[in-house]
């Protein structure tokens, strides 16, 4: 335990130390490491991927399940794809540089500019995609990465940082701007947790377990991302074609992603009409129905439980409660809610304004599904995650929201009288 | 300790409930709100300053400093101040409503709107006038916001609290979107911090000892502010005028403020010619000087140990040392700030730019007193501290930093494929 957290101490001072060259890089310097990335990214292919298969053969031993295999899996195609969003990456706009500046009346210039954060740290599970992908964006937006990957990845993350640290030297900057954590027990995360004053700023990406576990230990800053108790509110207006459409894609498009639904309310002057339509269209494609006991009234189905309006299924398993009006489903949504996405079916744009106003959620839709919450779909380009918290950043985590500001001010000897 | 609890729960409920009216509100009728405050400040002024009076007499029964007694004071003209400020406030930009829109190209409208954080607490100390700053600022930003003050300023507190309550419901508003703890012990501080869900992020504006309580303790996000180990950097070739105009600017114009210097850095080759100048400009203000070993060679005064160079003194006391070069200045100030406030002064362009691009600090100055460092000379208008954090707000905390964002996006049944 305290050679780990000696090691990963020694780790993020050598990111803490190397970060001040890669801040005080150019945008251009900055755009061709990421060029290099993508180029070495392709170059590296078959040791990436060799490496790939040696942790996709312990994962086989081990007994990974079918969908953490495929979520740990990569091709040839899923490394072009990285290296693609790498030079994706060097399109986007630089999020560093100078604000505002201005004169005030006893002369001093103040100059408002955006600067890197310093030193980010990412914890993240089995993806291997999202070693090369946080390297990235920390790359674009002159920040140094500590990573943290999952056990089974172990291999691929290496492969895949090693060719980062190969694309910083390439141009002229200090390997240790990208790290890799070595430790995959919990030990390794938890010494990266404690590491205020050397990491500036800790990103869980994951499932639930591993964002409450790093909110709750960390003693360096947190940005919290990814808790989805996402609802649909179907109000007594709605178009039912259009709701039971909307039921379906967010709840059965990909059921483990944070931006599915969780729980669906339902008027009580549509729920004789809709109900039945609702329960046709998701059982049909194996979804289970947790039914409140006026939903018992109209359709079969299992009983909910208080617990079911808190818990995020991540599966095929919705909850079903009918409200008697538009206040009671925001009520219930603020009550129950992550604060991460939720759309309302109406056509009435009185309820819709109320509802996107009264809802205290990072994304609120009307009449679309709440499968659009990602960064690739708001046009943002690429994202750290989706930030259901109120402050720095909140919604689809883009390159802004790894940037700080500082004041510059530059006079001639005032002093303040 | 339970009793407390639960009444400071009660009432940050109330603060909760009251909150969604006062952010659905225009930007007009929190104008009306604050310009309605600040009549009502002078209305009641009697009422007020007799509050007040029985807060200095207590004060003076218990054997408060001068000087506290002097920041717990109300005369009329410090109201007028008072009412003055939420008039300035009036005529603020309004932080809260839309920001960007677009239109994807599957015909989905992507609203980026600014709003209010929900529900504000703030934990400060003995001044009065606080209470009010508090209160407009988070009227004016559309929260709610529930106040802790000290003892030593129950009363007025009380009166000034009472009087923004009266503003809100006379333009329609819940009285309770302002609301002040009525418990002034560590207890009903606690409480405050413990308020995880109810309260959406906390303000500790007071001394280290205060802030420190609340960055460690509270279970609610908090913006650090505050805590300001400040450097001047003396370099080669600065202007000694200027450099000990400033150095004395810096450390004596008001010494107990978080903007204040507490440590000098000199260049080795200018440090003959400056010390005894800076010595003598200093000592004559009372400012004691605690020194490195090699600026006793040069001057008289105390040694400087390594506490030294880690402490805010907020008083006529600085530490000096001698530095060999600008990248030793810069790493000292790297390793010991708080990250609020340094300065160079220098004549070298090249090394005013190396130490503004190196320093990781809110605000950065060049050849320009520290004690600029405030929402009112940065033309920023009404602020609720120094931020020192990296995260959602750094330097002077305006109106956007009680802000969040929220993304609105409306359709007609858009499902992701």
């Amino acid at each position: 335990m305290n050679e780990i957290y000696d090691q990963v101490k020694a780790l993020c001072q050598g990111a803490k130390f190397a970060a001040p060259a890669l801040a005080g890089a150019t945008g251009e310097v900055r755009n061709n490491v990421l060029a290099a990335f993508a180029a070495l990214l392709r170059q590296n292919a078959e040791k990436i991927l060799t490496a790939n298969e040696a942790d996709m053969a312990a994962a086989r031993e081990s007994g990974l399940s079918a969908a953490m295999m495929d979520r740990l899996l990569l091709t040839p195609a899923r490394l072009e794809d990285i290296a693609c969003a790498m030079e994706a990456l060097v399109m986007q706009e630089d999020p560093i540089g100078l604000g505002t500046v201005r004169t005030r009346p006893n002369g001093m210039e103040i100059k408002r500019v955006r600067v890197p954060l310093g030193v980010v740290g990412v914890i993240f599970e089995s993806r291997p995609n999202v070693s090369a992908d946080i390297a990235g964006l920390c790359i674009k937006s002159g920040n140094a990465a500590v990573l943290r990957g999952g056990k089974e990845a172990i291999r691929s993350n290496t492969a895949i940082v090693e060719t980062a640290r190969a694309a910083l030297t390439g141009q002229g900057l200090p390997a240790d701007c990208v790290s890799l954590i070595p430790f995959t027990d919990r030990a390794g995360a938890q010494a990266l947790m404690d590491m205020r004053g050397l990491v500036d700023v800790l990103i869980p990406r994951g499932g639930k377990g591993l964002i409450q576990n790093v909110v709750e230990n960390a003693k360096v800053p947190v940005i919290e991302t990814g808790a989805g108790n996402c609802h649909l509110y179907i109000h007594r207006d709605a178009d039912m074609d259009m709701a039971v459409s909307i039921a379906v894609n967010a709840k059965t498009s990909r059921p483990s992603v944070c931006n599915a639904i969780e729980t669906i309310l339902v008027h009580q002057d549509i729920a004789p009409a809709v109900l039945p339509r609702l329960q046709q269209a998701l059982e049909s494609r194996g979804v289970e129905l947790r039914c409140c006991p006026r939903t018992l009234a109209i359709i079969k189905g299992a009983a909910a439980g208080e617990s079911d309006w808190t818990t995020e299924y991540d599966d095929l398993i919705v909850a079903v409660k009918i409200v008697d009006f538009l206040e009671e489903a925001v009520a219930h949504i603020n009550r129950y809610s992550t604060g991460h996405s939720e759309t309302i079916v109406t056509r009435d744009t009185a309820a819709a304004s109320y509802f996107t106003g009264a809802i205290d959620s990072a994304c609120v839709y009307v009449n679309v599904s709440t499968r659009f919450t990602d960064g690739g779909c708001f046009g943002l380009g690429a994202e750290v995650g989706i930030a259901t918290q109120k402050l720095h950043a909140r919604g689809p985590l883009g390159l802004a929201a790894l940037t700080t500001e500082k004041y510059i001010i530059s006079g001639n000897g005032q002093i303040r009288t």
